[in-house]
Formats: structure tokens, C-alpha cells, sequence
């Protein structure tokens, strides 16, 4: 049997690894158990945010020392999901998913399970499109099956990572006589996060493979998978997949559970999800229940019709401040408030993913003994 | 014995007055009983944020047509005061606090009072000083007596709009051979705010004159009014005060109270405020009691001290997005998420105004017949 | 015979028009000569620019109370361009200008014309497509015929401010079955821009009706007029247009000059068509003669192939400052520096406008006596 | 004797430094000779600017890998000075000095000479305080003697970067017991930048040690060096000191000079600095002579005052984009249009550097053969 652990660290700026360093060293982490980082770093998000490849570039060296391997092959095989800004009340932090063997057999009941894969690259001309959507379909596959998860209603949770253009990987392609989808590197990442929302229900079937067509992504968002989280970045070339779900074949006192959300004010869905994984949040959860939180991750969107239940919102309006920040620090807000706690993981382009307008909350958290 | 109303009204832009045109051209409203208005409106908040002067021109153009009065009268009788920036799930609205005479005797329990003021202007080498508290101090003495509210503990929540100095305005002063506190406009907000709350905090007889020097302001944290909520504009050169408090002189249905918010995740401030009421949120407050809310005033502060409950917050260190503007994001999506509604005033700036790294929230709403 | 005059003036906020106030009152300038403003005010630029409504509401009050006309009416004679942003060394300001008739016969040479039309409603699904290019078409043919202007060589600088849509007007059409081009009020605003460059394009002949498609826009940019100046704004709904040009038929010191600027570096266009109305700058306009120049009038476009002379630019990357705000900056830098004075008017977003990735620049001066 | 050679190279990012690294491989450039780095990334230039930490330790890996030496050592030998910001028509590039021995003797005429520094950590509390300006002072002079440069009017540009604090800084600071001047990271830098251009004062003799106090720092702007140029960033603890001047001691084409530019529109600057290093402007570098430009390097502030030659500006009332950016954008687009070039080197915070509300350029460049 395997089971997993996730360490949540905080940072004290985008190239700190020192909390995971201090924990490898300290031999609390073994490297070699880290399966993929998830985190929240403290740029704008954009296609300008160059917090993640800072982060990524400083994770994988430190990986490489410990392992002995080089950072070029890490890269390739560690998935490392990040998703900048940290507006109003958030914290940057990463949470760092371990799995390793345990004693046991078959338990009672499952625990959290996680699988991740790497699809191949995706080229500028391809983001967005058909093509995209099956690369991440096939490597969602993947990595469900290499979590273990027999039962689709066990994922809850299918992180992406997805490749965008620049105006240079765009001008490259025009160059080479590709026609990409567009040369706006910022469209170019929502039409990304839209190929991995639909590579995502695809994966989980939630989606038939001719019910869609390139012109849906962006459009028809009746189509939308509830457990997809898609970030898109300059980074990358190629979809970076997480799968969290439960599992009969792990062990250990984690669980997971998602809900949708259905809009930027759904508190409900955060007091549900939590009452899910056993814990009670009234109106906030308690310091004693606090610890057993492991990681929460949340998408959310600002809703295109330019209004919440019926009254104007100015997001999509504002030249000043991206739509997508402005979202993620009300929601952010709003899911701390109820945690207590601002290290939290809300990501912003939540486009087909949850309900139009709204997105999905996810909770990891431990099981008090004798709970059932 | 008078009565007040509260109309809280959606706008367009920060030149859309049309609903309350449409009520006064309706006789819902009269013209002359608007004693004040309390609004949000979408700009960034800053010293360069128009929407609060374009508002106010339409305001005072609208109520000069129907009751023929000069506009310039008007602006120095009516309080207009204005927060601009709707960060996040914020929808841009403003309350009209009209009071009227109502038949009736001492009513067996209070009911919303309202009381208003305007103070001398201010120099510009005065704000942020002493002479600048002495003034806010006067016009809250003036406009709780304005009020009828007895006892002290009947005020709930001082509204009071300060004038800052530009990067003209200090230059002129500096030219005049005065010493104004700072030529910066952001900085100038920030001390004239803390005036503001020094003042309602020596009006109420919160603190004594004697127990602060002109050095208190944005220093001594220790000082604070839990009942005053600043605003700072460059639109303006006298203070103006709307009191608003319970007194059993008013008679009618609303009644007002306030709490203050330790930090920027006290869901459970909200919770109590919507209590003190008679509404429940669970985790949100119901539809059928959210036409019960009049109005929900808001002010908090990113915490200076860098961290939210241990943990570290970016809002400081943002160059790109103001801090108070990432905080009223991230503060509105909590509140309007327990109210169910993005109508809420919520202001930044609350140096001084509640606990350091937290501030207040005050709801006004109907009381159901036969409640206590 | 009749004669323009064009009056720059300096705003302390965009609802500043004291200098104006003070001409009329002063009796320099007679409110009704007033034939059209343009000008530069603070804001953003963008959707969420109001600085431009409130100049505009400010500007039509004052003029309605010295003509006895109502403001409404003004607002649809009377042509306000405004661009919002003043990035960098630009000074909020703006150019009166004033058409009075004027004794004398045909001159010898020609002086500055000016013609000025308003086209009906564009409705909201129109926007950026055929119907507005051809609304823009017929307003300038107007507007050229209403200057006297007979050659069409004599035209040297149009400007039009289309109408864009915002996610509300969107959202109506929508509902109303209709089908806008978009919803998103910033791509709106760019499409706008270039169905207005193609209606002067048209309007001047400098194209032909079956020369383009709809899809030309945006899309097809060996289409410009290097004479065409179009702004966007939420607040309008007719296209309104400024012809200005040269023309015997006048007469006065003051007259027009324009190149097209190749890329935001083309200082030599700069300094050319300084030396079309007679003014050296080595490498700046000398003190005595700058006071000969009436008004400055610049676009440029942030290069949408994401490099300036084989240098990559970070604009269109940039998710925290909106790529129109950096190119005016930039461009205002240049053009001020050369010029000594930030009193001009840089205007973003010249798709179709001169040459891909430049724009151009226009200049109207007092000629000296006896210069050719 | 000793010869100075600079390569001005482009990034596609922050972490793209395969330009060095293949002039590198293919033996162009000596990893060992590299002595320092002047570069623009396209970050913010703020507190939260992490572009330039990301460029850093990319780059100390890349010379660690070359020269066999742990990064952790290179870092403290090799002054690594980035200004983040490459608003508007600036490109991303970083300028490597190389020095290397040449054979020759006292050479006729001096030639660019090199000479760095670094000074012992800067203790947060003593950030923008006299132990920061003797400490910067102190370097200085090491440098200067580094370069061998004998007459302090050879001395033609000091750059230096120098540490600021946190937010966490700051607290940490007082958590000791100590007094930081500020805990706000923007003011930080600011007085670090003061600190840093006493320092150069100081360091070459413009200014005695009893002429200044520590409140003269951003208060006492007649004291100014026009040869100091000072960064300011959270990732660096010390003072780097990078001196640039012409010395007999050393050999080579390449010669500096320098000129103050008395506000941000002095384009007269620009073309005489070009004129003293033999490059002509009329009005733009010509092509032929463009190549022989090596780098540019210029310091500008916006005019505390509000006014550019009596003209208002809006770059200090600004909330949406900090003053710095907007004045670099503007300047940067003066001084690249006089060029035709993008790559330059534009820095903010001229805070007693040069001109009070101007700042200084610097321009290094390859003599043509025969030329005095």
C-alpha cells in the first residue's frame, strides 16, 4: 500500500525553498517521496508573472542536490503547479504531496490517493485547441490510473497545468507558418485553461469526445468538469497533471472532497466541503480543528454577465486591476474568512471549470480516529 | 417625533443617478428629506479617483433642479460621502438617508437616528494635525446633538469625510510659507484619516484631549474609535460627519449596530453585527431576510505589521495594486459573502478606526414586528 | 470668409474648466464659436475611464448656462474628444476650438479649416463591423464638406470617437437577440477604433467599399489612414468627428501640418512636421517659438509583433499596466521632449492609424509673417 | 595594462541568460573576466520585483558552473545591478563588463577603466541612515582605486545597488529592539537610494562629511551627485559598487562620458552626451554609428513639485501605476527615440542624483579610429 502526506510551507519571497530544505534535512521529507508541489506564489498571475519559473527553477536545484539528479530530469517527472497572486488576505505558501510505501493491507476505508503525469509538448499552434484537449485527456488518464483511483466518482480533484503563448512563441509559430489561435498571450491563457477544463472531462468522462468541437472552448460553457483546476503559464510546453482522489489502496488519515461553487459568493459550498472531510465551520473552524486542514484549493472566475445575483460587478471593466485578480482576492477573502487561515490556494481562469460564474473548492484534511 | 429612511440604489457609472431621479420624480422620495448619502463608487480609491466628484457634481446638479437651490449650497449642507473602489464582488451603489417628520410619542424602543455636520474648511497645513482632530471633534459633537441621540453608547457609527492635500494643494501651502505635514497625496490621505478617527474618538469622549500629541497619528495604535469610519478625498476642504445611532426620539422600523473586526478574517463580527439585528446568517443570511438589510458599512486596514495570524500578507509590498485596494477586496468578498450581496460599503483606510489590522462593520436593517 | 482659433488650456481635475470660464467671462472667447474640444484628461483610458464623462458633463454645463441652451442638445453639436491618460510627462489639458466668421477675401494661401459632424446611434451589435465603418464614412464626408475643404489632400488629421460597448451594453444586445462582436469592453473599444480608421479611410477615399470585409479589422493592417485619429469610450453612442485641414476659403495665421510615424522611435517625424509649419527643433523647439504652437496631436500603438526595430518590448506581456497606457508614456516622452512642453495630446490604440506599429502626428501652428 | 570590454545582451526573460552563456561556450567571452552586470528586467522596479532575484540566481549558477566556484561566493564578488521596469519602448537586456589584461603601455588617451566594490552587510536599522552613506562612501573609494582611476574628474558614473527593508525586515528590526527608519519597503528604498547617492557624494569628494545630516536625506536636495546612480532592492543585505571612468591605465576603444539632465524632458543632454563620445543625433543616431554605442545609462525622477517647465503632472497623484514607472517609461522613450534603440538603461529614483526632478545620463561608446 502507499499513503500520502502534504506539507504546507510558507515562504518568506518566490525563490525561499528554505521550509522544504529545513524538512529534507531534518529528514521529516525524504526527497525522493515528492511527487508534485501545488502553491500559490506572490506575482500577478499573468503572462508577465515570473514568480512561478523562480520558484520552479529554485525547487528543482534543490531537488537535484538532494537526489542527485539533474534539474532538467526533475522537471519532467515532478509536477510543480503554481499559480501567482496572492491579492488581499492570502498567504504564499506551496504544499508539497508525498507518497511513499506502507505496511498495511486492504483498509477499511480509502485515503487520499494521488497520480500525476506529463503529457508531451504542446505546440503554440496547438494551445487551445482540439489537439490540446486530447493531450490532457490522455495524460488525466494516466494519471488515474497511476494513482490507483478504480472509481471515476473518487476523483475530486485534477490540477493542470497547461502551456500558453507569448507574443514571441506566437510570432515564432506566424514565422514558421503556423496559424496559433491568437497572438494575445492573456486570451492564449484562458484558451489554454479552457483545452485543460475540457481535457478534463474528457479524461473523466464526464464528456464524450463528439460532443464538443474547437469552437465550444470559451463559448459553450454548459461544458465544465466540476474537479478541473487549470493554470496556464509561460513556463511550460507541456500539460503538468495531478490527480487527488480517495482511494481503497492507500492508507493513512487524509481525505479529500470537492464541491462546485456555483458563484463568487457560494459560502455554502466552502461550510459544505468542509463538513464533507468531518469539520464544523460556525462561521469559522475552530483553532482546535485548524491543524487537521491540510491543503485547500479553490477556482473561481468573474462572472462574464457582468453581475452577481442580479447586481453589477465592475471586474471585467477595470483597465486598471486584471479580472482575475480582482476575483481571487474576494474569494480568497471569503474562503480565509472561513478557514481562518490565508493559506489558501484560489486560482483565478476558472473558465468551464464549476459552474459558469462561479468554480469549485476542494478540501484535504485528516480524519479524527473513530471517525467514520 | 422624525423618522428615517434608507435607500440603498445601484448606479450605471459614477455619473448615474437615474434611480434616484426615478424615485424623486415618483414621490417616493422627497428631495428635501435626503439628509445624506453614503456610497460606493468604481474608481481606485486614490487621490487621482474622480468618480467621487463626478458623483457628487451629478448629486448636487439633481437635488438643485428639484428643490431650486444652487448646487453650491447643497454640497455644504448634504453630505456626500463617497468611497470609491469596488474591488472584487463590490457592486457600486449608494444609501440615501432621508429623515421626515413622523406623528407618534416616545416610542417604547429606539429607532434609527440620523445627525449631520460640516466643519469649517481645512488648511491644508492643518490636516493630519491637531487642529484638524479639534475640527472633526466639533462637527461629531455637532451632529450628535444634530441627531437627538442622548447617550453616547446610542452612537454606532460616525461617518466623517476628510479633506487631503494634492501635490498642488502642498505646493501652494509650501509657496504660502506653511509646513504642510507631507506633500505626498497618499500619505496626506492616510494622516488625514487618522484625524478623522482621533476626532470622533475625543467627540464621543472616547479619549481625552490631553492623552495624544500631534506624533499619535498613524503612530499610537493604542487609539482608536470603534465607531468611526474615515474617508479622505481630494474633492473636498471641510470635514463632513453623518452620525448615525439609535435613539427613541426617531420612531420607525430600522435600527442600527456595529462591531468591531479584529482582523481581516473576523467572519465572527459579522455573524454578531447581523445578530444584534435580528438576522441570521447560516452561513449566509436567507433570502427572505436579506430585504430586511438597509445598508452594511464596512472599514478595515491591511495589517502593518505584514501578517494576518501568523501569517505573511503581500499587500504591503505590492507595487502594482494600492494595499487598501487589495484589502477591500478581500474584506468585501467575505462580508458580502455571509450577506448574500455585493451592495456593501466597504472603505480601506481604517487607521485608527477598530483594532490595528482590523476595523468595524455597522448594518442597518428593518426590525420584524414583535421582535424585542 | 471665416477663421479658427484654437485655445489650449490646463485642467487642476478632469472637472476643471476655470480657465475656459475665465476666457468666456473675459469676454476672449465667445461661447458660441466654440465648434469642438479635444483634450487629454487623467484617467486610465480604458472602459473604466470616467474622466471623460465628467470633463464632458462639466464642460456642457458651463456652455449651456453661457448659450441658454440645454445641455443635452450641446452634447450632440458640440464634438468632445477626449483621451483619457496622461502617463509620463503629459499634462492634462485641452484644445478649444473656435470658428467665428472673419473679414477679408479668398487669401493667397490657405489657413486652418475646421468641419465637424455627428452620425446617428451605433447600436451596440454594430460596433467594429460594416455598418460602423459606414457610419464613420458618412460623418466625415459631412464633416469635410461643413469645413470647406475641397481638395482632399487639404484633410490632415480626423478624429473620431466611436462608441464601444461594456459588458452591460453586451449583455442588453444579447438579450435583445442581437450578436456583438464581443463582450469584452477592452477588444470592443479596439474594434471600434479600427471601424472608425476604416470609415475615415473610406470617407477620404483613400479605400474602397469592396476593398475590405468585416474581417479586415484588426486583422488586415496594410489598411490605414495616416490621417485618421479615432478614440473609444463608454460614454457616448453616436460617432462624432473633427475634420481638420487647410483651406483657402479661410484665413488666420494658423495652419496644419501631419507625417505618419513608422514605429514609437520615429523621432524624424517628429521633428518633420515641425518643419512643415516653419519650426526648427534642434534638438528642441526653441522658447521663442514655442509659443507658436496651437496644439499637438499624436497616436501610436504598442507594436502588436512584440518587438520595436528587432528589440523585444514588454507591453503586451504586461498584466499589471494596460499596453496602451506604456506606448503613450513612451511616445509622450518623445513628442514632449522634443516639443519642450507635456501639453499634448497622445492617444493609444492607432490600429489602422499610419503605419503598423507607429501611428502619426499632427501639428497646428501660427505661421510667421511673410513665411511662405 | 588593463582593457574593458562590454556586451550588451537581450533576454527573452528573467531567467534567459543564454545569450552570455553562448558567448561563453564559444569562448567570445572569458567567464573569468566577468566583472560585473548593468541590467533592465521587465519587472515592476518595486518592493515586490522579484525578477531581479530571479535573473541573479541564474545567472551566479551559470558563472558557478563555468568557473567552478559555489554561486554563494560569486554573488559576493561580481556586483550583479538590475533596475526592474522596462516600461514602454524599452527592451530587457543586461550589459556584461569584462576586464582583461592587454599588453601596451601608457596608452596616449585613457580609455574606459572598471573598478567594483562591495561593502559589509547594511543593517536594517542603519537603511537610509549616516552609517548607510559612510558605508556606500567607503566602497566607492575602493572602487575608484580598484579602477585605478587617478583624477576624480575621471570618474564619469558610480553605480550602486543598495539593500532596503521589508515589511518582514522591518518587523524583525523592531522585534530586536531596533529602529528602522520606516517599515514601509517603498519609502525604504527611497532612503536607500538617498543614502546610497550621499554615499557616491561622499565617496568622491562633491561633499563633506560635515555638511550633511541624516534628516538631509530626500530633504536637502541641493546636495546631488550628477556621476551617482543608486538601485534599490529587498535581495541584496550589502552595497555593490560598480565605478565607471576613463583612465591612461587602461587601453581600448571604448570611452564614457556623462551629462545631468536637468528635468525629464532635456533631450539637449542626450545629444550632448552622444557629441562628447563623438556620436552625432540629427535628430536620431544613424545606423552606421549606432553599433558603436556599447551601453546608455540614465537616472530620472518625477518632479516632486507637480510641475514639468509649469505644466502640471499626474505621476505623483497616481494609485494605479507608481510614479517611477510612469517617469521611466516617458524618459525611456525620449532617450531611445534619440538613439533608436530600446535597449537602455532607464532607472528610477534619481533621488539626489543629478537635477532635482531630473536625473543624468551616461554613455559608453567605441571611438572611431584617428578621433581625439
Amino acid at each position: 500500500m502507499r499513503t500520502a502526506q502534504v506539507f504546507r510551507l510558507s515562504m518568506a519571497h518566490p525563490g525561499d525553498l528554505s521550509e522544504l530544505e529545513r524538512l529534507i534535512v531534518s529528514e521529516t521529507i525524504r526527497a525522493a517521496d515528492v511527487t508534485a508541489i501545488i502553491g500559490k506564489t506572490e506575482g500577478n498571475g499573468g503572462v508577465n508573472d515570473f514568480t512561478r519559473g523562480y520558484f520552479t527553477q529554485t525547487l528543482m536545484a534543490l531537488l537535484s542536490r538532494h537526489l542527485n539528479k539533474p534539474a532538467e530530469q526533475l522537471i519532467r517527472e515532478i509536477p510543480c503547479v503554481l499559480s501567482g497572486g496572492t491579492e488581499g488576505v492570502m498567504s504564499p505558501h506551496y504544499s508539497v504531496f508525498c507518497v511513499s510505501d506502507a505496511k498495511g493491507t486492504q483498509a477499511q476505508r480509502s485515503a487520499l490517493a494521488i497520480g500525476t503525469a506529463f503529457s508531451a509538448p504542446v505546440a503554440a499552434e496547438d494551445v487551445g485547441r482540439r489537439a490540446h484537449v486530447d493531450s490532457v485527456a490522455k495524460a488525466v488518464r494516466e494519471a488515474v490510473a497511476n494513482a490507483g483511483i478504480e472509481r471515476s466518482d473518487d476523483v475530486h480533484f485534477v490540477q493542470v497545468k497547461c502551456p500558453c503563448v507569448t507574443v514571441a512563441r506566437a510570432a515564432a509559430a506566424i514565422a514558421a507558418g503556423k496559424t496559433p489561435l491568437t497572438a494575445d498571450p492573456n486570451r492564449s491563457m484562458a484558451f489554454a485553461r479552457a483545452a485543460g477544463a475540457f481535457g478534463v472531462a474528457l479524461g473523466l468522462e464526464e464528456i464524450k469526445p463528439d460532443s464538443f468541437a474547437d469552437a465550444s472552448l470559451l463559448s459553450d460553457f454548459s461544458v465544465q468538469s466540476p474537479r478541473a483546476s487549470i493554470s496556464s503559464g509561460v513556463e511550460i510546453e507541456s500539460n503538468e497533471v495531478v490527480v487527488l482522489g480517495n482511494s481503497p489502496q492507500w492508507t493513512g488519515r487524509l481525505r479529500i472532497s470537492h464541491r462546485p461553487m456555483i458563484d463568487a459568493l457560494d459560502i455554502g459550498a466552502v461550510v459544505d466541503v468542509l463538513a464533507d472531510v468531518g469539520i464544523a465551520a460556525d462561521p469559522q473552524v475552530a483553532a482546535a480543528d485548524a491543524g487537521r486542514i491540510a491543503t485547500v484549493l479553490v477556482k473561481c472566475e468573474p462572472d462574464r454577465r457582468g453581475r452577481i445575483r442580479g447586481n453589477r460587478h465592475t471586474m471585467l471593466d477595470d483597465t486598471d486591476i486584471n479580472a482575475q485578480r480582482h476575483i481571487r482576492g474576494a474569494v480568497g477573502g471569503l474562503v480565509a474568512g472561513v478557514i481562518g487561515d490565508g493559506r489558501i490556494f484560489v486560482s483565478g481562469g476558472a473558465e468551464h471549470q464549476g459552474p459558469d460564474g462561479g468554480g469549485l473548492i476542494a478540501v484535504i484534511a485528516s480524519q479524527q480516529r473513530g471517525s467514520a
